[in-house]
């Protein structure tokens, strides 16, 4: 063992996938001490996850790399069904449209998690000097959580191991071509080592996030149960650029045959994703999952397909797995958190995988962030468990569903008669796909009443709801009359926001209440910020409202909303207008319809850093937004001394 | 002078700016062995060009860059007026839209050159090891023009000195602000040298390029004349961080007040750029330019701007010029060619410059690869002058009528009594703006007959002219149904294309006549194309056809748009359908109306590697087709031999 080494970090994330890497991001943008490692010696080039849904994508844009992923991405807007017709001959039954239950500027994306990764990467790298250590294992942990005072700022001690290229190559399976690494990845592919191999580094941290995948290290060193089982499913994975006659295979597809199921994704580029069922000719307790080869998947595939030919020469990656559908009981203890797989596994087949780790990442990443900083009261850490756990859970039981279904179409299939066509399911698992469309697509996030969600009136904004997204709607920048979607104006950089939805600012009326409120709001926010900060810091304020965009000025809001700097001058981003841009066709000045909110009177929403609502009322109602943030923030100057 | 070094490259580029770097793309996608050099130590980070017109992103688009620049640019759809009101208070006089005259998937954006310099910079890292040289002069040329035979194959004899680093630093205005580089830009920071300072090198080439500005030594050494004189402009521009209560100081403005005209131009993020006129207040032919401090724009600005507050306190960039209107006699001699800057010099406060300059790159770098790969006819070339030399000279022209227009508004000031309000123009000017439109644009480009424009018949195709851009449409991609803007689809690789459109494939005998269309087209396709390599690899055939995607399969059209390669299988991205996508809101199934082609019996166009529309005909017409690319590519199979 190399000689020791010992450090201090605010926050230690463990593994570097997509709900490490959200954890890193807020990291990144708000300043934290932080390290992550990784013990893959490289960040993943192909295969694993690759379905993106668009509440995801939302997010990316919140981040600046949604663009990134939709011109790399390969889109999909219809699901295809094929079954076998009366004569027996395999036929197109049908398909459903992928829609999106309530309006977004993204819809769904395929892309490897490998991209996925290096736009977060860039992101990361574009506000910080950040790096994932690569090829570093954690290896022991202690933490003492018996005096849970000011005095025992470091509480947690992990051992770090720097890792040989042996010991930090990954287990790849046989088969796979050789393909080149994408330009701007190739940089990864150079071993790089912080310490020497075999350096054993101490280091104390205030928090620990666990995103250490399904077999999680942290998990177990918690030892917090991981409920549930394997299944008897064992499926084949196969990422390959695929020959054959099959008219469907650039189609999302979900293949009946006699043969058994065929889940078709396509992908970026050329590549085609195939799940293959294995268990069916077997029995599968007795199925043995290390035999499986790369032309067990390729013989299966044929078979489930013909009479279409079928085959491939260059295959990019490709894996067995049994499903197991587990969930962690709970989500953490006291500061060492879970994040992603190692609180929930599930079949890979729905394409959420990516999303919900991601998504668990940024629930948590910027609530550590917060508290590290002394901004938020510690306890908005309580609503990771109460918002993530929950919803872990609604994904098994979505799975449970969703797996069924394609379970029932197989025993089906192999119940009947092999010379009569299974019967068509197609029509009922479209009609799940569109109950679960909310759910599946991120668009519901069902996050319950806490400090961070005010569940109280919703008449002023009736189709938001606290707890959940802020319904994405096109609007014009006041000052330059740039239309950009909200998801982008409303950045992910660790700020909370109060949006003055301030209505027709050409009504005197509306003008003088919106002008009390920013009076007030600057007040608010004096409460929250540190004295020699800027005022939008921990709060930014930012108003659209209704008049078209030239007949009101900037200068008709209050200044919260137009901040001036001795050296930037006026702050032109905080003011939008929700009307028509001939630019822009998707900009037709409706975003208070999609809000539901009056556009003469207007409303208050406030956002959380994530873009979660927190708290709705109306422009009067600053007695209820202050309470919302004193239950959040933690006080600076007390208002009594303002 | 250190020791002298020899070597040979087919293409040798002077200067990486944009027309530099748009050759430099072509040479890095065709395959040809080039060099770039650049006297600058780094490339350009600040200032500079910033206008992008929407052809030019349309091209960005077919280069895979446009959501780079999307992204990261500003966007202005309206320009605004001012002027002193009947009170001689400075008042909004109107407003036009920034439309284009045909439909783009682009608009207008304002982008810093350099950003701009570094997407292209990436395209070429995308696809070569191709790097631009930096710090590095060429000082002298020969060029051996007397045996133009097969022997004298690299007739250019140049000689390459390696910079110090203070020679290589451009003068740079006293009063810039210290503003970090972009992220991605911060290697370019990092002093490279190929050879030791002082090295010289000789260099033979068989093609050189120079693009090496208004002041181009290529043209020079050419003895090239450049004609035209300086006018009485001086101007100053600065990029700054405006502060200032000027209301729409985001905003396109062209601004008259009684103490001159203001040009202000929003850009990314918070930077403004004024173009300020210096001239006025002093006899021109006195003015001593050299004379000018930041302070002299800042004060003029306060003037101009009065009443209205103004200041800066951060400068990205200035600098002070008297328009020189130029144009070069000629854009080459033999091998040796100019573009961009080389060959004209205009105002900039139209914004065309880079637009221009990129485009002559982008008109003559695939021409000049594909003559050097020996696929097309050297004779080809000549149309480099016949297209852009005459582009150049409407250029200058417009740049005449446009800057006149400014010129004229400030004279009618000075003439008039300072108590009475200046002629209001905006409407002629808005007029001027409308007309123009599809020049400034980029959606004209005029290019006359050659042998890569035929002009013939546009009965078949109504709205589309030969030498004119394809005119962008979205269509839904067949084998996978991701919508696409055509001007992604038909990517900027080198190739030719061949364009079926094929109308309606539901029709029996319009399948027949696509068909038998199919059959022909191979033959062709078989004559221009190296036995060994695909048959796409020269002229690629591509279909869009106008049956609703799902009515028609990949395997009713000809083998020519679905060819079948031993490790790839089928090519799925050749056959697309003009249909609507309920996904994309601009995907409505409208590209024949767009194209003004028949919906049943279609039509074929041929476009050049650069999208230009180079033949239009009949689906029967073979014969005319074939007489085109004979006229264009080297046959490599004679028809006999097939």
């Amino acid at each position: 063992m190399a000689a020791s080494a010992e450090s201090y970090t605010d926050v230690l994330i463990v593994g570097a996938g997509p709900a490490g890497l959200a954890v890193a991001y807020w990291m990144a943008r708000c300043g934290i001490n932080a390290r992550v490692v990784d013990k893959r010696d490289t960040k993943i080039l192909r295969g694993h996850a690759d379905g993106l849904r668009s509440r995801t994508i939302e997010l990316f844009d919140s981040m600046g790399i949604a663009h990134r992923v939709m011109q790399e991405g390969d889109h999909s807007a219809e699901l295809m069904y094929w079954r076998p017709n009366d004569k027996g001959e395999l036929k197109r039954a049908g398909n459903t449209g992928f829609s999106s239950g309530t309006a977004s500027p993204y819809k769904m994306a395929m892309l490897s998690q490998g991209r996925v990764e290096r736009f977060i990467l860039d992101a990361i790298k574009d506000s910080s000097d950040l790096e994932v250590e690569r090829g570093v294992v954690a290896e022991s942990l202690s933490y003492d959580q018996s005096p849970e005072d000011h005095g025992q700022k470091y509480p947690i001690t992990v051992k770090l191991r720097t890792l040989s290229e042996e010991e930090a190559t990954p287990f790849s399976h046989p088969g796979i071509s050789k393909v080149p690494a994408a330009r701007d990845d190739q940089q990864d592919l150079i071993q790089k080592r912080k310490h020497p191999v075999g350096t054993v580094e101490t280091v104390r941290a205030k928090y620990l996030i666990g995103c250490d995948g399904a077999h999680s290290w942290t998990r177990k060193q918690l030892n917090i149960p991981f409920e549930g089982s394997n299944t008897d499913h064992i499926w084949g994975v196969v990422d390959m650029v695929p020959i054959t006659d099959f008219p469907d295979i650039r189609r999302t597809t979900s293949l009946d045959s006699r043969n058994g199921h065929l889940l078709i994704i396509p992908r970026e580029g050329n590549v085609v994703r195939l799940y293959v069922p294995l268990q069916e000719d077997e029995v599968s307790a007795t199925f043995d999952r290390s035999a499986v080869t790369l032309d067990t998947l390729r013989n299966r595939v044929k078979k489930i397909l013909s009479p279409f030919s079928f085959d491939f020469k260059i295959c990019h990656w490709w894996t067995v797995y049994q499903v197991g559908r587990r969930l962690a009981q709970s989500v953490n203890k006291g500061r060492v958190y879970l994040a992603g797989d190692a609180v929930h596994t599930h079949s890979p087949k729905v394409g959420l995988g990516m999303n919900v780790s991601f998504q668990d990442g940024f629930n948590l990443g910027w609530k550590v962030a917060l508290a590290v900083r002394g901004v938020a009261h510690p306890s908005i850490l309580d609503t990771y468990a109460s918002e993530r756990h929950q919803l872990a859970k609604m994904l098994i039981d979505f799975d449970r569903r969703w797996s069924a279904f394609f379970l029932q179409e197989e025993q089906k299939q192999k119940a009947v008669d092999t010379s009569s066509a299974p019967e068509d399911n197609s029509a009922a698992m479209s009609s799940l796909f569109r109950e679960t469309e909310l759910f599946t697509e991120g668009h519901a996030s069902f996050y319950g009443k806490s400090c961070l969600v005010h569940k109280g009136s919703t008449a002023m904004a009736k189709h938001l709801v606290a707890g959940e997204r802020f319904l994405p709607a096109i609007v014009r920048n006041q000052a330059g009359g740039r239309p950009s979607w909200t998801t982008r104006l409303l950045e992910s950089d660790g700020r909370f926001r109060i949006l003055i939805l301030a209505g027709d600012m050409r009504l005197k009326d509306q003008k003088n209440r919106v002008s009390s409120l920013g009076e007030k709001l600057t007040e608010l926010l004096m409460r929250f910020t540190p004295p020699k900060s800027k005022l939008d810091s921990i709060i930014e304020v930012k108003a659209i409202h209704t008049a078209p965009w030239l007949e009101v000025e900037l200068s008709d809001f209050p200044p919260a909303v137009h901040q001036f700097d001795e050296e930037q001058g006026w702050d032109y981003s905080k003011v939008w207008s929700d009307s028509k841009c001939f630019w822009e066709p998707q900009c037709v000045g409706n975003a208070y319809e999609v809000w539901g909110v009056d556009k003469s009177r207007g409303a208050i929403v406030a956002l959380r850093p994530d873009q979660y609502i927190g708290w709705m009322g109306e422009i009067e109602d600053v007695a209820g937004l202050t309470q919302y943030f004193e239950r959040v923030l933690q006080e600076v100057r007390p208002r009594s001394l303002l």
